[in-house]
């Protein structure tokens, strides 16, 4: 089968978004938010059957693992509760998604993050939605001032108590930054490829994986600018005195394939091992055209990694089998299935 | 003849970064900062023999645009007064190296940036520069901040004054950030390439080149993660409504070859037009170690370039006719110095 690890639910009925509005606007004026509308199963059926499910058929995907609109999250956004309400409607979502449409959608959930806010108030929400919604991880944001940077890297001990939770549940976290309020970014086009780069570079220069070994991270956008300056990191791991990556940080490490061209997929495979390579699209996101040089889709990842004619074993645990290694709450539902259908 | 557009003087005499620590520290003690030291023409010899020279003839690099050490250049440190010292001492030392050795260096200078003082004020130093000096462009810090990108994108009319000196007198910049004080950036693993990706990004967003057809920006470090991610940047132009990146930035941004290892130059010459790649090393800097892989520096760049076996005429471009093409006072020099000879 294939997975898509990294899926937002960017196509979230209007009710839904218009509500988020209506909590800004309420915060704004320092007024209680209106209650969370009505949004019936037909609406949301609506919201994914023309184009998330449909792209995922015709691209051959079998199931999406997936999560709230990455640049919706907005965690800079108000207040503590603010970001709390937002996360669990959000997170509910994609419950209601998943639910529907059991094969297709499993959960992977948003924090309720805010700048300045201790992460460990994060834990509950987490916990939740893995442990009464069935999902399978989490987006952690390590900017949630939103292009101002102002929290500690995520090597810092401050991280420490998610993490311990992430241990404790066994999800993986991926390293996701959102919308952003400083005029020098682009959300997709720098915020997120910089946080990835920042993030990996964080990875190398501590020892966060001797603490906690059994942490996982994913660094989506096919880790930002790492791949194609793998020869820096390994050269600048030398120079701080740091192990071979291979060591230190790619065992908990893992990059996605939401790279929207044949000649950046063919870098990642050339110097990413497959056990560390996650299918993935991020399929409505960032980029949704046609790429002229090629009549397809941009973010048709899965063209690109066709055309590499993986090794069967090395396409299996591009498309299967690390989802299911990093995610093995996912796997462990995988399985459940299979032996209900036995 | 093969020119290395992008060399820093990270080796310059430990009497030159002394001062600059003692400037520190006056300004911190509210004292006027001591004289600046004698250093001799043997210490400025010393410096380069063994490091820059040596490592030049030995890859067959016959001359380098120099310019002050990049992660020195502290732009965030004290204010307005200091960078003026600081800049001044730096150039000046960059143009005895160029007087001592008028074949091998060639000055491109730092700029007197401080947060939150207007670039109109830096123009007086890059006249000095290009005017008195002799030099050929500069370096154009995008967040004197130091990591927390307080000055307004690059694209912000703000910038314009610089932009029509450089005109003007018909220089480049390399666009170049220096240290870090964010905690979250590690100035060479994150900070430089995260910089380079969001400049790039606002290229694309505004009509900067409309304005400034002249204006020509290198950037360095391979651009960053953008050639990784070109079908990325090439779908967001597609989806922004802005025109092909052909058209709309390629004109006038250029890419430099600091790519430590071969799969990453395969990419930036598989997606990456040689008209707009300038042969860079960034030797001796972030880098500096030999890759156990290929048991090679990781920063000797031309070993990765030469084995892509480009054309005659692809070679002539990278390695030397695109230099001389954005750098168009570089030329002048070159043909000066020929006709003199002839």
């Amino acid at each position: 089968m294939i997975i898509d690890c990294h899926g937002h639910y960017t196509t979230a009925p209007a009710a839904h978004t218009s509500w988020r509005e209506a909590q800004q606007a309420a915060f704004r004026a320092g007024e209680r938010p209106p209650p969370y509308p009505r949004i019936s199963d037909d609406e949301i059926r609506e919201s994914v059957e023309g184009s998330q499910l449909r792209l995922m058929a015709e691209r051959g995907i079998d199931l999406t693992v997936f999560s709230p609109r990455a640049s919706a999250m907005g965690h800079h956004f108000g207040d503590e509760a603010t970001s709390i309400a937002w996360a669990r409607a959000c997170n509910d979502l994609i419950a209601r998604v998943s639910v529907l449409y059991p094969d297709k959608f499993i959960g992977v959930c948003q924090l309720p993050q805010s700048p300045g806010v201790p992460i460990a108030r994060a834990v509950a929400e987490l916990r939740r939605c893995v442990q009464e919604l069935g999902f399978v991880g989490c987006n952690l944001n390590p900017d949630p001032s939103g292009g101002h940077w102002t929290s500690p890297p995520l090597t810092d001990p401050a991280w420490y108590p998610f993490y311990e939770a992430m241990v404790e549940l066994d999800v993986p976290a991926m390293v996701h930054v959102s919308a952003v309020t400083n005029p020098n970014f682009h959300a997709t086009g720098s915020h997120y490829l910089n946080a990835d780069t920042t993030a990996f570079m964080q990875f190398i220069q501590a020892d966060l994986f001797t603490t906690f070994p059994g942490l996982r991270f994913i660094i989506p956008h096919g880790g930002g600018a790492v791949p194609y300056h793998w020869g820096r990191f390994r050269g600048l791991a030398d120079m701080l005195g740091r192990p071979p990556l291979a060591e230190s940080v790619l065992g908990n490490v893992f990059f996605d394939t939401c790279v929207y061209h044949q000649p950046g997929i063919n870098l990642l495979f050339d110097v990413i091992d497959t056990d560390n390579i996650l299918f993935g699209s991020e399929m409505v996101g960032a980029v949704r055209g046609i790429d002229p040089q090629t009549g397809h889709y941009f973010d048709d990842t899965r063209r690109y990694i066709d055309a590499l004619q993986l090794t069967p074993g090395d396409q299996e645990k591009v498309y299967e089998g690390n989802a299911r290694r990093v995610f093995p709450r996912l796997d462990a539902a995988l399985r459940n299935r299979a032996s209900l259908a036995g």
